[in-house]
């Protein structure tokens, strides 16, 4: 669906809406709105507009690629000040395809930013390391089972934590010039042959969490040693690190904001 | 693919394998073989025939619906002997489709049979009872949260132990004549928003896990009164229970055997 711009509406009776989305990213190319592509962004955007009866623009906490989903992503917009906000909510989810969902929504100060006044955002990465892949899972984790060690793995992510800048684990193509990122938490969580890989951090590079992820399954089989990773790090080479993790395993999972009064 | 029957091989260079399958049953026309549907028992039968080069026919433990998954089905064929168990099972989960995996392969007696050894089945039904159904969840589970009551249906839940004539939970157009069957198990199991009716028997008749849980939710949600359980299965009638729930949330979970010698 095109809505076309009809009116910029910045009047005094439009609000300011912080949104949380969960969705599957298997049938987008991604957040990030583009030309002649079907996107998470452009999809959320055009369900407000259709209620709204003009564009509503939306800015997302941050872009995930093409096939990534979201456990939590959030994004902020202005609404005109016309129904109450569960209405709102139920609304939205009304018109969303079902792979898209609406989980909160609520008012937000002007001063809010989806972006801007993200502190830390969450990574998660899910493997199944059992024998057969369970189809339950089909799109939603990598098969992880051909001589993976659990144990290098943990070493290797642990190098991770701190503040470093992760060149050598940003898309080569990465235009962004400031590459020292803070990771407060690297490590994995296993639940029987369900095993997860976290990153949290004050910001993510360009592909970032699928290059450590591709890089991690190298050291659980064996082809990089975990103590290779600090030099790899050093070597701010995109060449040093392993490849890049297919987009399936990959969930933006929490993002977390300074305390805003939110009025409902 | 239709594999043409070209010899029915009853050679003593042949095998008895009981397989254990796990599978998404959403796109497929359920278990049993019908005339231009793909359904699974064709699906596995074709795949293991391509193996083969000969027709194998499998036969199943029980048949399941149209878009009912099964997270332990087990059957039964006869194959040439002619690669070893292990190859047998690789080579299969590597020819059917992502949606059906062979979880467990083994050889058996010959009198053992997938359908008339079974001791006991367990079906799983499988709901969201949160307010946001997750896409993650999408053709996996029921969503579940208009004035649920899970304490009535608990009650309602425990009428259906031990043996009665189920007749009033039998699809109408059942043809089987004895409909008394032993439940063993008929309870809820909650994990935060994941909720679970699990049921044991020593077999089902038609339809008689998804009218049984069409029956539960009118229960919970106050169409029907717990109490009234006893005179529904009491009258036989099937319009005395509440309506036949969608397949979605139906899973064959599990399937006892008396102990078989299994050589491998």
């Amino acid at each position: 669906m095109i809505v076309k711009m009809v009116q910029i509406n910045t009047s005094p009776e439009e609000k300011k809406y912080k949104i949380e989305l969960q969705y599957q990213g298997t049938n987008y190319r991604g957040w990030q709105i583009q030309p002649h592509q079907v996107t998470i962004q452009e999809t959320v955007s055009n369900a407000l507009s259709r209620l709204a009866g003009i564009r509503i623009p939306v800015t997302g906490a941050g872009r995930t690629d093409s096939g990534v989903h979201a456990i939590q992503q959030v994004a902020h917009f202005h609404f005109p000040d016309k129904e109450s906000v569960p209405d709102l909510k139920r609304a939205l989810n009304a018109v969303l395809p079902w792979d898209i969902r609406v989980v909160d929504l609520a008012e937000v100060p002007g001063s809010f930013h989806a972006r801007k006044s993200a502190l830390k955002k969450r990574y998660d990465y899910r493997f199944y390391t059992g024998e057969v892949f369970p189809p339950f899972l089909h799109n939603l984790a990598l098969h992880l089972n051909h001589g993976f060690r659990l144990k290098p793995a943990e070493k290797a992510a642990s190098y991770l934590d701190g503040t470093h800048d992760f060149s050598a684990f940003t898309g080569a193509g990465s235009s962004v010039e400031d590459r020292v990122r803070t990771v407060s938490f690297s490590g994995f969580i296993k639940k029987g042959s369900d095993l997860t890989y976290r990153i949290e951090a004050n910001g993510f590079l360009l592909y970032m969490v699928r290059n450590i992820v591709g890089t991690l399954i190298d050291v659980g089989c064996g082809r990089i040693e975990a103590s290779d990773i600090p030099s790899i790090l050093a070597s701010l080479d995109r060449n040093q690190a392993g490849p890049t993790a297919p987009p399936q395993g990959l969930y933006l999972a929490r993002i977390w904001y300074e305390d805003i009064s939110i009025k409902s």
